[in-house]
């Protein structure tokens, strides 16, 4: 791209390095800020720092936070013997969003993943075992993505777990509720009729 | 959304003030600078915030430029008295990443809309003919949007510039270069044959 202005040029090659931000979104969201007051960009600018210098990771949980104990693993409602075992931060929204989880979390920071050198020791595993070897724990629910990094992370978390005697469950798979079960993909409907359930069990009592 | 930190929710809601970018995709990029490293966020944030404070607009042509007058309007080897009439710094950018525009510009700012409140006197219209009158001007090329703005500034712009007696052009409209007959719109396709060219005149020479 041709640009008459360098630091024009600087701003959009910032943006552009976001994922999913290629160089014509990048020019049209730079130009929308410089339509804006100079106050709002500084603010912009600012909230991005002032984020990266003050977040923390909680230090139960591996959440981002605020504090060094973030909210959920302080909140004396949440029931501290059930640990949810996810990906990262985003995946913690998303339960919390469904409001029908009141246990706390363990943030893994990834998945294994031997294909982008991600192992065991890159992600917060030590802590996991450690956590449940030091606390009281009841039931570990692993909620990892169903994909090879989720399937292989799911196995050394299960070998690393096992020998503690804790109940370790997994999320349920199979049909969306609202799906149509000619538009699912075979591997979901064939595991769907394989560990079908009890009609009983799927009412929320 | 539940966000466990201020500090995220700050940054995904100055994200997701963004055109086009919503919430999931906020949090997608404020998670991806959270992974990187403080001197990178600093200079992120940083560069924004340069670029509104130091950018100005061109004196004469109104573009985007580091300095008073822009790069393209100080280039000995353009032709000033060629002026390309645009909406915005993006249409220069396109323009001149054709390599095939040798003049100089007028960046109107925008367009009449009085829908959206914007009317002649928002844009740069009295800087240009100023600019006609006070300079030596050979051509007007009024390279705008084909939409009912784009047609009411052309509209006001002739109405406006008819009087100094200097050709005024509109950039060539009608089928697209690799563009299929049958895919082509009928407004688009009927103004294509009524304002048929004879063939050698498409020939670049």
């Amino acid at each position: 791209m041709n640009f008459s202005s360098k630091l024009l040029e600087d701003a959009v090659n910032e943006f552009g390095k976001l994922p999913g931000i290629g160089q014509k979104t990048a020019l049209r969201l730079v130009l929308h800020l410089l339509g804006k007051e100079q106050a709002e960009v500084a603010q912009f600018g600012n909230t991005l720092i002032k984020l990266k210098n003050e977040i923390k990771n909680c230090r139960v949980c591996h959440n981002i936070s605020d504090y060094d104990i973030c909210n959920i693993c302080s909140a004396p409602k949440r029931e501290k013997e059930v640990i949810c075992v996810v990906e990262d931060a985003r995946d913690v929204m998303a339960i919390e969003n469904t409001n029908q989880y009141f246990g706390v979390y363990h943030v893994l920071g990834g998945l294994i993943s031997p294909m982008d050198g991600i192992g065991p020791s890159d992600l917060t595993i030590e802590d996991l075992v450690e956590r449940v070897k030091t606390s009281e724990v009841k039931e570990i629910i692993l909620a990892l993505s169903a994909n090879m990094e989720g399937d292989t992370t799911l196995f050394y978390l299960h070998k690393k777990l096992k020998d503690f005697n804790i109940p370790i469950t997994t999320i349920a798979r199979g049909i969306a509720f609202g799906g149509e079960l000619e538009y699912a993909d075979e591997v979901t409907l064939g595991r769907s009729i394989a560990t079908r359930v009890p009609y009983e069990n799927t009412l929320i009592k």
